[in-house]
């Protein structure tokens, strides 16, 4: 990471962290599960409280004021209009196409190929891929922001283009992406954030995302446990991992649901344990996003928590990894 | 029907039927085909244009103001928010549910049973199973509107209840209802409304209705052959008749997308050939409607002109036929 190496206060999450250590220790030989799920049984209570701390970074330096701090502390997200617009944006369309349309990263384990006509609609690791887009994953804007979230330097945790066309574009349930980090990349606790940065512009009729404003405060443990390779189809329908509708309906009747939208070029930030879903794109108008995933060092991945063994490494990065395409 | 008998006044669109007279028949030995679709090869021209009047009776009595008339015209549909509320609301909502949850209904080919529950997510001719529905077809409200949109007293064509539960719910395609009854029930030219009478509060996010405004101005001919018995499958997910992508982004593109939202109680009026879709049901709330369809007595359905055969009765009534739940 190149953003500037800033001295990390004084963290109530860190205390937390620490205090969890006397915990039972479920699934996991060396850190203590404080959220488990995958579960054989239906839970006691839909849901059990956050244990981690939302904003971490107030006193560290970066792009957010306090005012959109708090924003996001209450609702789990924050979304910024037009943070890139003019010719940036335009060539980060124009790196979009072209790792999109490259032939080599077609029906590859990192990309996501449409079954009738080989196109590509995600594509991972695109931090790696390309260099602008290794330069806008450290970009103070972005990285800057994650910083003051989870109160120290980010690494990518994961990163992906993802490209839903006109009409074709499937939906997606509810989940909270930390309940997969968690059970399947062994993602310890609640210190990552989601930097999702919209190369469209995003309607109500394009399937923008959804979300539960302050569901990042409540960890829904979900039923069921993991198969083995799970990801090679919960990346195109998650049913793994998923809240039941009892607990949705709990949260959805206490939080409501909220999509945000606007310009090509807007930046929603996301807490990890925020849920989201999104529905069809019903319009002609194609709907993309590049997506980096900023976990704070001292929360990376150890053995998942409740799956059979790690995903690959295009799905989880460790801070010191050096993946590439080959690997 | 029950509706006031008044005079028909001299209609444009009952000119335009007698001149099509000369057309060459395809498909159907007594009616020409003014609308050829399920076609062989692409059409020529992705649309084309509507041959029939929209507003046909201005000068009948009814419930709708000129200005509401004129909307209908422009956009090929209307919303009249709460049209009926307090107990009426209350007991149409208490008839829904007795029918819905009628055992004797149930796996019946005049409704559609969700696989898994055996819960009825659609049920048809519900003017004919209920009283209180029948009522509501001849209800002046409603169907005074349809006299004055298409120009004479109407008869049920279709009817129907639509139940999409939360979360649990599917969206369907872009299509024109006239597209189907034109080619599979025979229903000569775009002489007839729905109604659609809202149960349950509509918002973004339980699929609501979506509709093309002024898109009931061209026909799309739609591709490919239609199979035998198409409507067992094309009543859950709509294969056959839906518009090509290129023909839908053509009309989007010249008219864009709507979604009139409510409360319960609200009644949209929606031409034939206007173009509609929605979207999966994300939210907790269902989303139900009571639905009617009225066609004009001149324009009863004959040989379907695109299909192997008739579908079956209660999926389009004549105006005279007596169909009960045994027939």
């Amino acid at each position: 990471m190149t953003v500037s190496n800033t001295p990390l206060n004084n963290v109530t999450a860190h205390k937390q962290y620490s205090e969890m250590a006397d915990m039972p220790s479920t699934g996991n030989a060396k850190v203590a599960d404080g959220y488990p799920t995958r579960l054989a049984q239906a839970p006691k209570s839909l849901t059990q409280p956050r244990r981690d701390g939302v904003v971490k970074g107030r006193q560290l330096p970066g792009p957010l004021t306090q005012a959109q701090l708090d924003e996001f502390e209450r609702n789990g997200y924050l979304f910024i209009p037009n943070l890139i617009s003019g010719e940036e944006l335009e060539s980060l369309c124009q790196e979009m196409n072209e790792l999109m349309s490259n032939d080599a990263y077609r029906d590859q384990d990192f990309s996501v190929t449409e079954p009738q006509s080989h196109e590509i609609r995600s594509l991972f690791a695109v931090h790696k891929l390309s260099e602008r887009l290794g330069a806008l994953a450290t970009d103070e804007r972005l990285a800057g922001a994650a910083r003051q979230i989870i109160g120290d330097d980010p690494y990518v945790h994961q990163s992906r283009i993802n490209y839903k066309p006109g009409f074709a574009g499937k939906g997606f349930n509810w989940h909270s992406d930390f309940e997969t980090w968690h059970a399947e990349d062994g993602m310890p606790n609640m210190h990552a954030v989601s930097a999702s940065l919209i190369l469209t512009d995003n309607h109500e009729f394009n399937g923008p995302l959804m979300l539960i404003p302050g569901s990042h405060m409540e960890f829904v443990p979900c039923l069921g446990e993991t198969p083995e390779d799970n990801h090679k189809s919960s990346l195109k329908a998650q049913e793994i991992g998923v809240p039941s509708p009892e607990a949705l309906t709990h949260l959805v009747g206490k939080y409501g649901i909220d999509a945000p939208k606007g310009k090509a070029g807007g930046l929603l930030l996301f807490d990890c344990n925020t849920l989201h879903a999104s529905n069809a794109n019903l319009s002609p108008d194609p709907r993309s996003n590049v997506f980096f995933v900023f976990n704070r060092p001292d929360n990376r991945c150890v053995e998942p928590f409740a799956a059979p063994k790690q995903r690959p490494p295009f799905l989880a990065h460790g801070p010191d990894e050096r993946w590439n395409p080959g690997a």
